[in-house]
């Protein structure tokens, strides 16, 4: 390897070079879903950009911890304070405990992130298994003066916090600014400014997720969970801090206040952002009918979409966009990326098979530092991708005796392949099941043929072995009007 | 359906009628893992057990709210109030964060659960996650006078509550007999009785999972997470409990107690419990060299196993005894048991198949009532899976042209069969997938046979077709002097 790891730093609008506070150890915490419907593209792209980071990470030889929450109380509707939570709201409409959503959901989610082979984090922590330290965390922001107490909730002094430090300076938003655009809310008088957030909320009679604090029984604002359990698991100081880009206002700015306000210093140190998704060049959302779950896209099931789309498919599709990036799914791009992946996976068998000369016409090493030089300038996926394509023209090329390679060459090739692309970009190769129905498809053609020659040439012998062997492996044939047409029992 | 759903209840000793408090929802919480190590038979059988009954009530109607926990934190190793914390220790072994621990065997007990066909429950709380319940409930036991604090723990009071309650109804101990077997456990001191049992325990300085409380610093006793999380989603009564018998004493001896002191009454109505499982006769422990996980199991990797036995050959043979018996594992018993299960797969197709006559030579419906009526007296597995072989008698016989059935006992049959084996039962068929390689392999050895007898004819035509086709499909074929071997590129 040749070069440093580089990554894109929202705060400082750079790329800066990777230095974990406490190697070998990096801690990294990454928003993880509100659990309130089923994963779609807006969980696979963090989800996904993370875990190649968490891959590389691991590589690289430090010991990640990965902290990946599960949103499972005060999430509003709006995204502030206003709104019913979104958890509650579900389970009232589905008439079931807030709880049983939120199972429901969370398996969903770990099924879908599984199927595109999405590592687990190290450490899943709920929102609501969380309500004591994010009390005390909130108790201390109380403390330290950055906070006030309303009728029963507790909001963030965002002016008070300004005055002593830049509140706004991850999403470049001045409170000058915010203080010219806010309108008061409805209901929303308890607040002293428009752009305040709450830190505890006072639930309402029919709130059936409360818990008992200083203040009301209630729960926590949204924003409260990611840095309390962030410090309880990382620390007060930790490596990374990823999410959706959506994520950096409000949420992500909070964040910053929050930990400063109750630990007088911030907690993260490269804030990584992916970028958003779009379908057909328009935003996902409900009232658009482009709304594709991911279990539709696996499926094929929504009418957007031509075909069934698999989960390595959608991981090749995301992984082929730099993170920073738009992606615009579409039929056409999805389909292409299919033949891709599919290139990618050919490469990696047919490299294992290639015969050793005595010298080697390709420089694998400048290849595989090649590699290494695009994952480490900020994860640049889709230069990597390039650089494996040319690895697999190398390959065929061999294969196809244009080319050679010495027997050391074709072992770091092969190496470097399964290292990035299975270990690192995480991508599976399923076209391994697919194959055996192809193979069985294939073997039943051939045994066809030959039983029409064996009728042609009226050699029963032969076309009855062919009937009775079939029957014993539980195929039948049928000889129909329309031509021989097999089934399995 | 003739007759009614009864459950023996541990605590009157007797099977009962089973009817809901508050029908048709249905309350049930059962014991789940503490998960610090890998799961393994002892983890399977109360799943499965507790899965069947979650399917039954289902197709009854019922609306079933399942609960079932993770303890992560509490659990010490001597089972009662001395020694580590069981994911504590783990987590200083292997130097990682105690829920880097729970996360890592969570995600292993879910993925064995999964194989083996095991429903998620409704709700899967976490004891961590439920630390303000247990504090609330341990503060109405002192209030109402049955526990006393010691050195910043509190303690249940059990010679104080045996005054008002009878201890020990549901293990069927007295607790004279107790206090003569007492002996004193060092460093017990802080206890009135040797067997009064921790409500919550004062952390060292060194115990990482530790949350405030009026008392000290600390985490909750074993006893009761499932006391007040079962209070938390089902309510302070509810219908059914279940768990391992050895969860009998004192984990849910100690839960009434808890129960009737915070609540005034007994939480569960009807307790049940699944009987334990011996391998080669023996207990199962780590000493013993006899404890293998179920992923052991499933790829038989451990000395014991002479091959690998299906997730669905585990199940169908925790099956077919009765819950509340003992199961011995042997590869012996295994192996007949994975014979059982093909021949109910089997018979779930060719069921299918059968062709209707005018007339029934046996009586569908009798034998469907035969299934109810098993399955209704206390969950009688192998007497039902003895009547679905009866099934599968007829079902080949019919096939056979031995016997006849109409058209509308065919159907019958079908639905009997499916929602007994598949629904109820969960038997899933994973023969489907193994038949592939099986049906590769038969295929192959056609077309051999086909290419011996066209080269023994010096057909050249076909051998050469054969040659091509195979190479098309990616198999390569080479005689050797032992004979013909192939295989795929």
């Amino acid at each position: 390897m040749t070069s440093d790891l580089l990554l894109h730093n929202t705060l400082t609008r750079r790329k800066e070079k990777f230095e974990p506070v406490n190697p070998p150890h990096v801690g990294m915490y990454v928003c993880g879903p509100t659990v309130y419907g089923d994963p779609h593209l807006g969980h696979a792209r963090p989800a996904i950009t993370f875990d190649v980071l968490f891959r590389y990470l691991q590589h690289l030889g430090y010991k990640v911890r990965y902290v990946r929450n599960i949103t499972d109380v005060g999430h509003l509707e709006n995204d502030a304070d206003a709104g019913e939570d979104k958890v509650a709201k579900k389970a009232r409409l589905e008439q079931l405990e807030p709880m049983e959503v939120v199972q429901h959901y969370t398996v969903r989610y770990h099924q879908a992130m599984d199927r595109l082979n999405v590592k687990r984090p190290s450490i899943e922590p709920h929102a609501s298994g969380h309500i004591i330290e994010q009390v005390a965390m909130v108790q201390q922001i109380l403390d330290n003066g950055f906070a006030y107490e309303s009728k029963g909730s507790v909001y963030f002094d965002v002016l008070k916090y300004n005055q002593q430090h830049p509140y706004g300076k991850l999403s470049g938003r001045s409170v000058e600014e915010m203080l010219s655009n806010t309108r008061e809310l409805d209901g929303q008088d308890e607040k002293r400014n428009g752009f305040d957030f709450a830190l505890w909320k006072k639930a309402q009679p029919e709130h059936i997720m409360r818990w008992p604090s200083p203040w009301s029984d209630g729960f926590p604002g949204w924003h409260m969970e990611c840095s309390a359990m962030g410090a309880r698991y990382l620390g007060e100081t930790f490596d990374i801090h990823g999410g959706g880009m959506d994520l950096v206002f409000p949420h992500h700015e909070a964040e910053i206040a929050q930990s400063v306000a109750a630990h007088g210093k911030e907690a993260v140190r490269y804030w990584l952002h992916n970028n958003m998704i779009t379908i057909n060049g328009q935003k996902m959302g409900k009232s658009l009918g482009n709304f594709i779950t991911l279990e539709e896209f696996f499926n094929g099931t929504h009418p957007k979409l031509e075909k069934a789309y698999s989960p390595m498919n959608i991981r090749f599709f995301v992984l082929q966009a730099h993170y920073r990036g738009t992606v615009d799914f579409s039929n056409e791009a999805l389909q292409a990326a299919d033949k891709g992946y599919r290139r990618l996976m050919e490469a990696l068998k047919t490299v294992t098979l290639l015969k050793p000369s005595d010298k080697s016409d390709s420089d694998v090493n400048a290849l595989k530092n090649k590699c290494y030089e695009a994952i480490n300038d900020d994860l640049n996926t889709p230069q990597l991708i390039a650089h494996l394509f040319e690895a697999v023209r190398v390959v065929n090329s061999v294969n196809d005796g244009h080319e050679k390679l010495t027997a050391d060459d074709i072992k770091n090739l092969t190496e470097t392949l399964q290292l990035f692309v299975t270990d690192i970009l995480g991508l599976s190769d399923e076209t391994q099941s697919a194959g055996d129905t192809a193979l069985v498809e294939g073997l039943m053609e051939t045994i066809l043929a030959l039983r029409k020659e064996a009728r042609a040439r009226k050699d029963w012998a032969s076309s009855d072995l062919i009937r009775d062997q079939l029957k014993a492996v539980g195929i039948q044939v049928k000889d129909t009007k329309d031509g021989v047409v097999w089934s399995r029992e």
